[in-house]
């Protein structure tokens, strides 16, 4: 198939559920009701840190219509950790369902199950606690201070990774000059538009179903089993429609809660956060001081680099270390450098939980990096774009650490062409009209695509065939409206010559998928889009065979194209699928069913390179972004549009993150902005025009070339922004969001 | 494993669903709401015979709240065969979504989907239809004849089907005796206490997903999805809970109507037949008149049997082919006699349509068979159960036609076992009390395994690992409460080493589940557990390579015991299967998943002999079973239990047949006894003092030896307590049912 020219991968076509969208069909869980169902609601805890004294929930029980109240004290004590993946995932377990102590503004201390949700509220404001405070810390390096408040025990470092190439020491004290600085990054919520929901069913066989949009059914199955002690045979997890996701549904949350409450209950229960309790209880990005030093030559190489990081994870632990360990490898897949560290540090905080979200990590460093390098192609006198250009790895390039290739890395050609769309060269870094400056600034980024190298990272998937020569797809996907089913669906119709139309999808779905280790980590067209190739092509040589017997031609003469089973070099020797399925079943009675799995075999890397104009207007502190590029080295894009509608959305987060959002906390640890009137999203409106190209190059190991994008689009956004408005400003923002009050200090200082 | 002791197979446990039936929480079709569903209601001919002259719905499609109306005129004009079971079936498509011609009181004219059951109901009073009436024939002797009311063009014989072994002719002419009868069997309903009820979804993505209580998924998504010209990919079946079939389900009666309904609308579609719509319009036993001769020496030795038959298919073919092949076959699997024919014609009249109903022809076969030797041996003057120990095949018996062995045949065990249980020898033959006349009686039955000789009988099934070591079985069965698909996770519990409690099933799901053949001809324990079995051979194959590579132990030395793979020379190494899957996923990155087809290599008989003791009032002509004994040869009961259950419902509706039950018609062809009030079923105070024995002697190709119960169960009734009738009176009763009035008559006459 090598050099066959391409049907349906590469093709812009709209995703599987689009019409479903469009129309209102398209079932959420919040849409979903049950007969008989419960309606619950949690009690957060309105303190930072404390002890419960004395809980009384005798009056919620007595209210009529409540079915059930949990506490610490009527659930099960069992450890977990909600962002376990898989069976022997060794990470620190911190939290239980519930438990005798509040660690942040918003932890869990009781839920209540009832027959409508005004009882349940009700009942909830009538559980009476008597909490005994502690002292709290809300900053990551007070929190590492000696004497600091512990949150947990053996104190607030939660772990220390370091990863090293090269001698850092050395060839920083060898270098013409060197740069440091201390940049911060801060907690953000991912803001989807849906918020969690679960609804959970146990019935009179022993049977819990858990709905809710996650994006790891497969992983919430193992910590509800590991809670409830139940089988996994007994424990259903299925994803209904997610109206979107970006990380902050990968831990299990709520659904533990709630699926608790139905086995006590034996009624279905619906649990549905609100915007505050949302952006409150759940996941933030983990906040981060980043303290970086760079050796550079007069010439602008970059020959050492150093990053010391202490992450704020909040008051659990969850997936501190793999956000640690994954931020930590980014910055090897960069520059040519031989000589980097970093050290990254989280640490417990009484602060909302930090978890993942869109980049793992690769947000805050490249942000942290990208603004610092500003600084330094700055100060010696360089062109930002000539530093990027000096310095970034060539396609030959090798990973400092193991001297192993880095693939295929294209972030020379996303630099040189985003320059030239964006006329880089020509435009004016700077212009001042009354009291608007505008600046342009730029940055790259990069994301690995799974889990490669950190652990084991599988999709398996069955492919079935109908008998009409359309077929069924069983993968344990999770489509989180950017397409992922859609572009497999692609790479299969590729491959057996049919429409993808007529492949249908069975998704994320505990009992009736393949395991699948979950969708982030950019795996989605990496190794999903690989899975589905691979029982793509083991369907494709039984059909073969079958249409070889059939058609009397040797298997090696014939191809799959358009419906048909034909041969290479007699075009009239032909059958449809149908026939040749039919023949299958008739001859050789057998269905033909494919079961594989697919182990991704390498780490590959996403590029990008962002270019942003702004304005700022002095007088209010404002920022517009008026223009941007943005350029992604995707391998090969499976479905352009998907890949643009990626990249467009990443940079409105971006642009949120360089700017305008970021959680508040008051100096009790409450957040302050919790709604979405005072949580600033980008709106339609204040989006910049926007430019979006493709660097398509092919990468070996990925699926016709492919390499994931979906979280490799953000990465870049922030700094390029942050690095537009300082260079409009001529002030060094080392600070994130560039809200107004820290633009309007900033010129306050200037002056 | 030959030896190895039988863990789980063997065992009596609940069926998989027992306890959400008894506590309301099972989930049938009638349950099931979609938001916004429409109701739909069919229009019926009230007459017999007639051409459509003018069809008005313009009242109909006025009265608000009618959202479609659909009649022949506006729907698509594809011919099929409501019982068509795979795709390249070969059988006569009279039927239409709707035609322009009406054959049976109860055929469909129109339908009707609105927003409530009441406006459904009421469009279909304002749907002005003018028949333009034609001559109608109800008798299929009398259809047969010449000059008779064409039903279909090309005549009212469908086909005839003659099957022959020996020399029939010469051997009656060198027998001893020749013997004649003619033997009517009436058309009775399946009564399921679940009527025909479907609902449909039709999305904006053009997916149309069809939940009925069926017996078979895939053939109704082939007819489906011819019927509306859709990809079978866009056509999903489903079967929730299923309240009852016995073969009334296998045909697809109103869901391709359903469908069509949804498919205009756009919106879900649900329509739930009423009794008397069920026994009018759906389908019904064949009924039959059997001319049977034999030719029998003065020892009692049976050398030659003619049947020749004529069978009322009803209105439409459907199954009349099949059922005529089927019963054809039967007769030939009981006796040792060389010389046998059998010459089955289907006719068509203007009667409901019959189909396919438990046993499919044996049930009138033997009927008549029974009805008839038990003359035969009366006229010999030789006990009916010495006849039968003379006659019957032995375990090293072969069929006469291809001189092929028939496996390991137990009918002469299940006479001895039988005749001892119920004391045949010892107890009087008949009894008088005042009025009460009682008399004994017995016949022999057998029914087949699935459809191997006829066509390719295949049921592919997948089985998937969860990483605890519990499992998921994707099977096409469909359980209809006689606990199939729990059996299969018996089976699969035995091989694996697992508590089959730990096996979750998918079932019935044309999307979901890998390709069934359906649920019928007693499918069930023989293909379908077979099925399960290579299944779990392929998947234990997969975990004992991952034990053995876990535990350094050769495969060969390794067994799956109770939740662990344990080496059978060293106890001490073991693992539990949790381990081994985890293994297999760290080590070699892979899920374990089986694939597999099974294809029927065999055409296996069960048999039954069935000993009844009957009291007749002789002045209301009632009559009553006392006493009853049922023997099966079921190879080896996989759950004796369920075997049991299905032997005593069995016997339930095999005296329905005998004494109760049977369609009546007016001179104008409407049923009259169209509701249960009229229809008399037994009752559970009517039923006899039972005593199920079963004979298990293996059946090799069976799984763990084992023959399907399902049909066979009710062959042997019928003629039991029609000959304990006969005996009981001194009179050979010829046509069944014997109601009370035929009971009075005959008694008349013989006075």
């Amino acid at each position: 198939m090598k050099n066959k020219k391409l049907v349906y991968v590469g093709n812009n076509r709209p995703i599987r559920d689009a019409a479903l969208k469009v129309t209102g069909q398209l079932q959420y869980t919040a849409d979903m009701k049950f007969p008989h169902m419960l309606y619950a609601k949690m009690l957060f805890s309105p303190v930072a840190h404390a002890k419960i004294k004395k809980i009384d929930t005798s009056k919620a029980e007595a209210l009529p219509g409540v079915k059930a109240v949990v506490t610490y004290k009527n659930s099960p004590r069992i450890p977990y950790n909600s962002s376990m993946r898989f069976y022997e995932h060794k990470i620190p377990e911190t939290e239980y369902l519930f438990d005798d102590t509040v660690r942040f503004v918003g932890d869990r201390v009781a839920a209540v199950a009832a027959e409508s949700l005004e009882i349940a509220e009700k009942a909830i404001r009538l559980i009476e606690v008597e909490y005994e405070e502690l002292p709290a810390v809300f900053d990551p390096e007070e929190a590492l201070k000696e004497g600091a408040p512990e949150i947990h025990p053996g104190g607030n470092k939660v772990a220390e990774i370091k990863t090293e190439a090269g001698n850092v020491e050395e060839a920083l004290a060898q270098a013409d000059y060197v740069f440091e600085d201390r940049i911060t990054v801060p907690a953000i919520h991912h803001c989807a538009i849906e918020t969690h929901v679960a609804i959970a069913t146990y019935d009179s066989r022993g049977k819990l179903t858990v709905y809710s949009p996650n994006q790891n059914t497969f992983a919430f199955r193992i910590i509800i089993s590991k809670v409830l002690e139940m089988p996994m045979s007994k424990v259903r997890v299925v994803r209904p429609a997610i109206g979107g996701a970006f990380g902050g549904k990968l831990e299990a949350v709520i659904e533990p809660v709630v699926a608790l409450l139905a086995k006590m209950t034996g009624r279905p229960v619906k649990m549905e956060l609100n915007r505050r309790e949302s952006i409150v209880s759940t996941r933030t990005r983990h906040a981060g001081v980043f303290y970086i030093k760079s050796g550079v030559n007069k010439d602008g190489t970059l020959v050492a680099q150093d990053f010391r990081v202490i992450l704020n994870t909040g008051a659990y632990a969850t997936s501190a270390l793999n956000v640690s360990g994954a931020m930590s490898h980014k910055v090897f897949k960069v520059y040519k450098t031989k000589h980097m560290r970093f050290t990254a540090t989280p640490v417990y905080t009484n602060t909302p939980i930090a978890g993942a979200m869109r980049g793992y990590g690769s947000p805050q460093a490249f942000a942290a990096q990208q603004i610092h390098l500003n600084r330094v192609a700055k100060a010696l006198n360089m062109d930002f774009v000539d530093f990027q250009l000096k310095n970034l790895v060539e396609p030959d390039g090798v990973d400092p650490r193991f001297n192993s290739p880095h693939g295929n890395p294209r972030p020379l050609d996303c630099v040189t062409k985003g320059a030239e769309a964006f006329n880089w060269a020509s435009r004016p870094k700077t212009e001042e009209q009354g009291r608007f400056k505008r600046g342009i600034g730029m940055a790259i980024g990069s994301h690995g695509n799974g889990c490669f190298g950190a652990h084991r990272d599988v999709t398996a998937m069955v492919l079935k065939m109908n008998e009409d020569g359309t077929a069924t797809l069983f993968t344990g996907t999770h489509d989180m409206g950017n397409g992922t089913v859609t572009a497999e669906t692609q790479v299969i119709g590729e491959i057996l010559g049919i429409d993808p139309e007529n492949i249908e999808c069975i998704e994320a779905d505990t009992e009736a998928t393949p395991w699948n280790l979950g969708d982030y980590a950019s795996r989605g067209v990496f190794v999903s889009c690989n899975a589905a190739k691979k029982v793509a092509e083991s369907v494709r040589r039984e059909i073969l065979k079958e249409a070889a017997q059939l058609l009397e031609v040797p298997v090696e003469e014939l191809d799959l194209v358009g419906g048909y089973a034909v041969s290479t070099k007699d075009p009239e020797k032909k059958a449809t699928l149908c026939d040749v399925i039919v023949h299958g079943q008739r001859v050789n009675q057998r269905e033909i069913i494919g079961a594989e799995t697919f182990a991704s075999p390498a780490g590959v890397t996403s590029y990008g390179a962002h270019f942003a104009e702004v304005e700022v207007d002095t007088e209010t502190g404002k920022v517009k972004v008026l223009d941007y590029v943005a350029v992604h080295d995707v391998g090969k894009a499976i479905n352009p549009m998907y890949v643009e509608g990626q990249i467009e959305g990443a940079v409105q987060m971006g642009i949120g993150y360089a700017l305008t959002e970021g959680l508040e906390l008051d100096e009790k640890g409450k957040v302050t902005n919790n709604s979405f009137k005072k949580y600033h999203m980008l709106k339609a409106s204040e989006m910049p025009r926007m430019q979006v190209l493709l660097v398509e190059e092919g990468e070996e190991p990925g699926p016709f070339g492919a390499k994931s994008i979906g979280e490799c689009s953000t990465v870049p956004s922030a700094p390029a922004v942050v690095n537009a408005v300082s260079n409009a400003l001529g002030i060094d923002f080392k600070d994130l969001p560039l809200k107004p009050e820290r633009i309007l200090k900033a010129i306050q200082v200037q002056k």
